[in-house]
């Protein structure tokens, strides 16, 4: 693959769209950050890693963490996991709670917030709060292997400050006895593993072992089982983009998740992980100007599930 | 693959579950159906058939038909079929009129039932709805290289006069002006082609261009544009198994679709495509034991597309 | 009472507002109507008339036609109606499919169109569509002291031709069971019942019976029960508006019902009865200026079940 | 009336069922309370009291306070209260949730959990969390002509232990900012005011003011405006019993109010006021040997505000 010539190609279809989308406003460190910032990253199997734009920059990556404590936590907890948390999409934005209380505190998949907030209580319920953030932090740094990556606090106090929806659905869930910790534990930890700031190149080089069968193939390492790995792939693909994860798995045909800081993380089965950012969201809250350069890569690449 | 040794695995763990679940009862000619049936037919790109059980017995394909008429439509009608239909998982069973009303008409995807009876009023609009029919078995034929393949005349009459939920949904949607022809005509191709009757085998070989980019490995004719086919792939993994869709993504990893008569069409892509069929549903409207032969079956070739 | 004073009030605050609010545009009839048409008629136990604006026209009564179906199943089935229909406010106007899904078949209460159709299949299972409607409009004349009612067989047959949604009702709760006759058979008689035609002067008539503990002061005829009658009035106060039930009962205080044709009745027990019609019609889908009238009007008599 | 009589006939026919239905046991204070508990209590405009059974032991009036605050809210805020809360029945106990969402955190109803917190969070606003309680006793107090009135400490600390689901609520709608205070501060008055205990006796003579248009008969005082005394009753008929609101109308025929301590206090307009207590609920969470107690008086006083 002439990787030059397709980030030329992604790039030459992305121009005219930069700044494109709405920017998350619900917190200040979000909100101020510029819509017209750009960046990709794809890192393969053997190393090579490809960058373009503002790939070097960090962002907050927001619920693509639900990815990292997934995979720590099916590692930590096993498959007990799934005894209160599910795994079908979620269907709708405004079924989140609504399907809470029909299904009595049990969140449909643990990439929506609420189902997030179960995955976190069970490792604060095992390793308490701020361990369980060192344990993440650590595992990330190992995976991207770069020491610095770290919480922006200042991101993560205006989250808890802006948190009333999440408390609410951990109260909720608390009501049907599936958060076993004190709310504030739990969301606070959780606050934070959503605050962690990475750029697309530390970001797709820590996920690469999700497109190598749970191994890291750089350093060797197992990171999740196979079948762990696989499980989490098909999570993201089926439930990663909130209410337009079908859309997405339509137009991309690669399992990913996106975040509401802008960026998306994509892998390729066999052939790499993918990190991109723009923070400019669709109305479905995924990056607009990312999911565009995804269509891009994938038109370039061949890169699908499906052949 | 030693293909005699992977199907006896599949026959050992199935063999005690023979009978599990519970067959659909809502019209005479399924509910007779004997519970203990059991089929399975792979067909791979080489034209390799393997069989196991009752995999040359006819059988209702039901919600199947919705990956023909599909693949029909987006030839014959475009991406144009997207006004129309999203392609959204529908979350919940009970969502899918409650849907309809929040989204004014338009069926969450193409493989539910609302969605499906749009693909089809498609199709009737401009084909009429007896050619509609003759085309999609022309079409099927060709693709299983088999003539005798038909509707179940009896069947059809029986899912007619006990189709008053489907009449509902489509006078429902033709209020919202989502359907164009008269709602008896419609129905009637829809009732038509989910009657139709197929074996294991003639199903998976009819399905093999699914799984080589739309064209048919066999015949070397392109029967969906590579576009077309992925996305039929990805609606499929998506939304084709109701409201355990995610939970089969989760299991067997491979985009399918299952009916109610307890058949499941599989597609590995670049390997080939695999039918099942036993009767007998779980809660959530999938074969039962069809399910654990596919888990059995994915577990000993290691087909995934997350891999 | 001094019931011209009490008239020229409520035509003085009414008159800046008429041709307020959105006529219904669902069929020809009914949008053809003058907006600015607005007639009120208050008919009294001792048989006093007192009208205003234009009292002796005829407008179609739609939903209204409810109450009169309700009481005669109520004579002709009895308590055996409330194990097909519930007497629950709907809750939302969205909601009336979903709550009949999530119910399954079991309409909230007589006064939505789900639960109409029910009441009106139960009659048309004893009587016959015919003759459902020819004894329902003898009853309403021996009411009205007034053999010239009749249905509007244009608003029936339009009715009729714009009814999918209605049509898919019927067939959901056939679906479930719960109609027994053949769709197009109840709905027929449905249909014609909405499209009885009758001045405001009319209609006060007809119900004063329901404000005299079911009986009428003046021919002395016991209509229905007394426990029959409290109970209409109270399924009226629950559920006679829609979604804005409480709203009314909150402002006007007295139960009634209201219909898309911009109708209103109203009940005050021990008074007499009211019908105003004004075909503009507020967000919920009850007449604007008629709902101004009737608070002027309770405010000006003091009329109100709540003290 | 004959008051012995109409109390035997009463006594008579509830014995039978004495212990019937599930006594109320999310907190223990609660739970512990003997089912077989009966008492009923009737205050006439001319002083008169006429009781039956327990009618002088305390109980916990739980949502009954709601109608308290209700009526000192319109006092102190006015009508700038309903920009907060709507005046619907919420149609369905799951929907609570559903439509806090759907409404953007506006809740159905004073009557309510998410509506009374509204209501307590306007109080608490003003006057703060200790004095809204100190007002709000000092008020019930000298209605019910009885100092000794108080909140039971143990059971708002055990209400407050068991509180996530009231948490949530008001944390989703302090996220739309319909909660102003503290979530805490308002959950604290809120807890306080739904521990109240009285005796029937004192309840009954506490709201005699309701069924006089908003004047005390006896002390002459005018408690809350005639129009705001009229709304107070149409809230309670509307809304005052969860999802069974259009049931208690139907049969009892007199707006209500139930709590989940097995209290019911009932409104005769132009007559009296009638509290009921049994600590067996029925499935929609009202009383189910109170509900049959009224039953039985409505049908001996021919009480009903529809004749």
């Amino acid at each position: 693959m002439d990787w030059e010539c397709v980030l030329q190609g992604i790039e030459a279809s992305v121009e005219p769209m930069r700044g494109q989308g709405k920017v998350a406003d619900y917190i200040p460190a979000l909100a101020a950050v510029d819509p017209r910032k750009f960046g990709l990253a794809v890192v393969l199997g053997d190393g090579t890693q490809s960058c373009l734009g503002d790939a070097d920059e960090l962002f907050s990556i927001q619920s693509i963490s639900k990815v990292f404590t997934l995979s720590m936590a099916l590692r930590v907890v096993g498959d007990t996991l799934w005894e209160r948390v599910g795994r079908e999409p979620s269907g709708s934005p405004f079924n989140s709670i609504v399907q809470l209380e029909h299904e009595r505190g049990i969140p449909r998949n643990p990439l929506i917030n609420a189902g997030a907030i179960v995955v976190t209580d069970h490792l604060v319920e095992r390793l308490g709060s701020s361990k369980t953030i060192a344990e993440l932090l650590d595992r990330i740094r190992r995976l991207a292997d770069d020491d610095s990556i770290k919480v922006d606090q200042a991101v993560a106090e205006s989250e808890s400050l802006a948190g009333e929806r999440n408390r609410a659905l951990a109260s909720f869930m608390k009501s049907y006895g599936n958060i076993k910790c004190p709310v504030e534990e739990t969301l606070a930890a959780y606050f934070c593993h959503c605050s962690i700031a990475m750029t697309c190149r530390q970001l797709a080089r820590a996920a690469l072992f999700l497109a190598f069968d749970g191994c890291d193939p750089i350093s060797g390492q197992q990171m999740v089982s196979s079948q762990a790995c696989r499980r989490i792939n098909a999570v993201m693909m089926s439930c990663g983009h909130y209410d337009n994860s079908g859309d997405f798995t339509y137009r991309i045909g690669l399992p990913g998740k996106s975040g509401v800081g802008g960026g998306i993380l994509v892998i390729a089965p066999r052939h790499g992980a993918v990190a991109v950012w723009s923070p400019g969201l669709n109305q479905a809250g995924t990056s607009a100007v990312g999911s565009l350069a995804l269509e891009a890569l994938v038109k370039a690449t061949g890169w699908s599930v499906f052949v």
